[in-house]
């Protein structure tokens, strides 16, 4: 069996961008990687269809084993190299707990944020409607406001889920970034922004950064009046 | 501490059903438990609401550590009793990434569903496009027919992951059955009904079949031309 990791990947893809710093984290630097192009439908390939049947970036093979969904991905890599870099998953019960439950709801944030930011690219322009994209921003401004209030019961130096870097921040991170990216209004959300600007020089993230977002700075104003 | 556990759940959400598959396949029944109505709202209760800010079910309570997301509350279920029950996470990597790969696939298999299935309790009617539910139809069809495939693959005495009920199972069963009670067609899907026929029996699916299911059987249609 080839044991070698390969990593099909977008920049800017936040589930792409999990991976990677799990990678970093877990010690795993120096696996076989392509960089793929969205607007140029690669993750639509023959090479991706062939490990991946949904045609989505990442696309993650480990030796024989495929793993294509970033936090079935991500788990796995805390569970087969347990002892090997940051211990991603506590495994004392209420600390683990709560990284679980952190890490899923980034999927509500995840959903919510894509409903506004891709509004006019997932929906045809004559099924558009000015009240679902305002039903869909106040949506998201909800929900930021409820990680708003996690992070302001989170100690100044802490991470999400506690004291150290975890599960919850590999999964949180990038869809924090990406929100920055488009836009997120630091008035309004002082603490997802504080919290952005403390992990951001993280060598595992900082390793890992969207290179098309370091050669355009965020100017993209999507989320300004959510 | 307290180390009791304590379930609000409503009947028919697979997302409640997959706890309580889990807390069945670990041997932890005799937990508290409460079916609450979701006509009547009660997921925005006050006593939901003080464990689960989202106002959602199932919100999950172990001792004072609260897990309200699904799949949060699953895998701490299964690494907090591991030897407990049946083991819904193998050891070894490849089976255990295929668990893991699997599992999370299910989210699109729920997305893809709730968008048709709640269309129109979803989207205000001056919003509806009979194109957009046509979009709906399609795309859930694709993602169906990509679960036919997987389980063409799988001996016809397995499970969704392997030889074993796993994790991957008590995520996915709980979403064909909701499938299956909305109408699913069993001429166009004969895998995934061959699936839902063979685990329905199964003791911790049986033993928390949704109540009222059991009084009104299969009779919607909203998916039966997809």
């Amino acid at each position: 069996m080839d044991e070698g990791m390969f990593l099909y990947w977008g920049s800017g893809s936040p589930p792409c961008w999990r991976i990677m710093i799990a990678l970093e984290e877990k010690k795993l630097q120096g696996y076989q990687q392509k960089m793929l192009s969205f607007e140029k439908m690669e993750h639509k390939s023959a090479e991706v269809m062939a490990i991946n049947p949904r045609g989505q970036l990442p696309s993650f093979r480990h030796g024989d084993t495929i793993l294509n969904e970033s936090f079935g991905a991500c788990l796995y890599l805390e569970n087969q190299f347990k002892s090997q870099g940051t211990q991603l998953v506590p495994d004392t019960g209420d600390n683990q707990a709560l990284v679980f439950q952190r890490m899923h709801e980034v999927l509500a944030l995840q959903e919510k944020l894509g409903a506004v930011i891709y509004y006019t690219w997932k929906v045809p322009e004559d099924e558009r409607h000015d009240s679902a994209m305002e039903r869909n921003k106040k949506t998201l401004n909800e929900e930021l406001m409820l990680w708003e209030g996690y992070l302001e019961k989170v100690d100044p130096d802490s991470h999400l889920a506690g004291k150290n870097f975890t599960m919850a921040d590999v999964m949180l991170f990038p869809q924090v970034a990406y929100a920055v990216h488009f836009g997120l209004s630091s008035d309004k959300y002082p603490k997802l922004m504080e919290y952005y600007n403390r992990l951001k020089e993280r060598p595992s993230i900082q390793t890992s950064w969207p290179p098309h977002w370091k050669e355009s700075p965020p100017t993209m104003d999507v989320l300004k009046d959510v």
